[in-house]
């Protein structure tokens, strides 16, 4: 009889205390949807701060306007981490057909590019149809050329074909130099139809100085197919990016302190390219994720476990932040981790990577985001926002509200990543779902780190 | 029984000989539909010219290729008929904001905008919500200032917000000189919201130099005016257009001969702006009203109408190749005239200005173009497209094959003026429209003209 009762006690007394931490989530989460904070938030850093390029005086700007949100929200423990980082600025930067088709091309140099000489260089173009075609290019086949990848990407809801495609840009400039190229254009990693181009990060090879290389509009790499297509195409290309090896960049965080000494890490990244204002990648990520901790401390509800909002630095040169936050905090006991990095568009699934002990929390978390048309977990392989990834081999738990991303990529890393671009609706449905989200994870016991 | 008799005849004949004219012109109309010939032909031209700035050597190019062109379809007595005109290009050109919220802005100088010293003016902003609050400002008001005139445009089907609209552009910058600002900043008019500005022509008070002047892109404008709402903006604009006023243009003409003496005109503008490559504006146009002669050509018709496609330059500055054209051909008996001028999206409805005895003509072509989903003549107080306006005081007739402008003013004068932005399908019924139209008038003897 004993068990019996052991399990009918059991079964009373959870129901009574999910149900207690159940409702107080979805509370938190209609108010987080009637209040619709974030887009004022949002409002104000792109407009008073704009565009935070990593390491530069603008980045600085945004850590003030971060420290001084986070202390309007009523977070504490408010602290900056400074780190070394290699700084990155674009100069004066052109490109046009010269010959008997003379057009200027818009292009954006790419991060951590080279540089031409100021007065530019004139090279034949070298066409690829795709990052493969470019592979099988023999050594030295494309010397003293431009090489053009005219690599095509996919429109896809969950932001899979930027796997792919990003690594057109991170390492297609270091392919072609190695195979003689002098210089390098790509079809711009996205999927809209405009004339402004995506910049993003790029790798060199160990030991060698980057070429120059840089992205073409989407309508303008169309142009130059047609124009490789009519015959030999030669382009001038000037880009004279300054680089600064000793720079540096920090990240800010703030908290809701818990009882238990276990830390939920919640947070965006605050640097930005240059070229738009920074909205949706990752201005949003900023206002989401500090806006649901606001919330949750308006309702003057107490966590379990600490709450931090981490708003980390250039992570658009290569998780800088990220990777200095992972290894000063490795030490301490954050169970769970989450970036909000995929833009403003509605939250469509859950995903995880926690301990077998978590999975009834994240089975919770379904259940509360359910009514916002989020999917329950379907995984729990997550890797996580980019700048919690490098938390997750400490054995940092991870959670990831999937955004949809199926316009993302229209805007990611272009001039036109501004404030119009947001919609409200979906802006206020991601603070909902991170409110609720992490309100249930810190009012949980139950072991979520993976080791 | 005479009147019967006669009257039996008249009804009997004239269904026949109507019939016959509305079948070629259906016949034609789904020729050109199947044909599908007008997009490579744009594509050609857009990709192998581009631009094709008044005046400069691009806008020649343009002319050898629109040569080319009319000899490809058929056409002969193929002519060039230069005019004078003062060429203007664009320079340096940049924006920012400076003091405490420092941020670029995406700019495009106005065509026959003046120039600022090379490094620039720093100024602060006079912000105008509309032209009529500008209107109102006092003389002297905004002295040293930069007026920022952030007038809004409204998406019309008929583009007739372009006529307020437009204006706040042309007039604008030498209305605001007139009240003492020392450069102009323009919202742009037009209805997208990407960073890219929408340039176009201005006029300067007579006897007076221009001051510079330029658009920002909408969602520059709304970051602009965000920031003034803070407090008091200071900007730094730089533009160094060169200036020529002893330049020259010209129009492009070539025939279907007809037997009458009479001469319809159609066609489109050969010049574009500088910073798309002119597809919509107006490469469409002459893509549309070329193919529709080619077309006729092709079927071996012979025309009682001469049928004379017009090219005409340096439209973009203030209609100089109508204005020309115009008076060099005011004795010859050109009946009817319309120009292609609004994009490549389908034709919705007719309209025109031609005498009564013309009604049944443009009735006529109200029904082979029904089914292409176009709405008869609405009016018969039709301006016509802005190169023929200048010849209908002359007693032209009008024929104006109205396009859907719903997203015309998206990408009019921006780069984003591209061959992608054009829908196959949507073109083609502009063809088939115009061949159908054409044919009906060209085959026709009812007068035409007003006077």
């Amino acid at each position: 009889m004993f068990r019996p009762l052991t399990l009918a006690l059991l079964i009373t007394a959870t129901p009574v205390l999910a149900a207690d931490r159940l409702t107080q989530a979805a509370t938190l989460r209609d108010t987080a949807l009637a209040r619709s904070e974030a887009f004022p938030l949002l409002e104000d850093l792109t407009t008073r701060v704009g565009p935070r390029l990593a390491g530069t005086p603008a980045e600085q700007r945004g850590r003030d306007w971060a420290i001084a949100a986070m202390k309007a929200a009523g977070l504490v423990n408010i602290k900056t981490e400074p780190f070394p980082l290699p700084v990155w600025e674009r100069g004066v930067e052109s490109a046009e057909i010269v010959g008997s088709h003379p057009q200027k091309l818009a292009i954006a140099a790419l991060g951590y590019s080279g540089a031409t000489p100021p007065q530019g260089i004139t090279a034949p173009i070298a066409y690829f149809a795709s990052y493969q075609a470019l592979q099988d290019a023999a050594p030295g086949s494309i010397a003293g050329k431009i090489a053009f990848i005219d690599h095509r990407m996919a429109v896809t809801q969950d932001g899979s074909s930027y796997g792919s495609n990003g690594a057109v840009r991170r390492s297609g400039p270091a392919l072609a130099q190695s195979k003689g190229a002098v210089a390098v254009l790509i079809r711009s990693v996205g999927t809209d139809s405009h004339r402004n181009p995506h910049t993003g990060g790029t790798v060199a090879a160990p030991g060698v100085a980057a070429i120059p290389s840089a992205a073409l509009s989407l309508p303008d790499a169309e142009q130059l197919a047609r124009l490789v297509k009519l015959g030999p195409v030669s382009v001038k290309f000037i880009s004279t990016p300054r680089f600064d090896p000793n720079g540096q960049s920090a990240n800010v965080s703030g908290e809701i302190p818990g009882t238990s000494g276990e830390v939920i890490v919640i947070g965006g990244h605050l640097d930005s390219w240059d070229l738009g204002t920074g909205t949706i990648d990752d201005g949003a990520g900023m206002a989401i994720t500090l806006t649901a901790a606001k919330t949750i401390k308006a309702a003057r509800l107490k966590p379990r476990r600490t709450i931090r909002v981490v708003f980390w630095g250039a992570e658009e040169f290569g998780l800088w932040g990220g990777r200095a936050y992972a290894e000063a905090h490795k030490a301490e006991n954050i169970v769970l981790a989450a970036e909000s990095d995929f833009g403003a568009d509605r939250v469509w699934r859950i995903a995880s990577n926690v301990a077998d002990t978590g999975l009834p929390l994240i089975a919770e978390i379904g259940t509360v985001l359910a009514p916002l048309g989020i999917a329950p977990a379907s995984d729990n392989k997550s890797g996580g926002g980019p700048d919690v990834g490098p938390m997750r081999p400490n054995g940092v738990g991870i959670l990831d509200l999937e955004q949809d991303g199926t316009r993302y990529f229209d805007l990611h890393h272009t001039p036109d990543d501004t404030l119009d671009k947001v919609d409200r609706a979906q802006l206020d449905q991601n603070v909902a779902a991170w409110t609720a989200a992490i309100w249930l994870a810190a009012s949980d016991d139950r072991p979520l780190r993976t080791k």
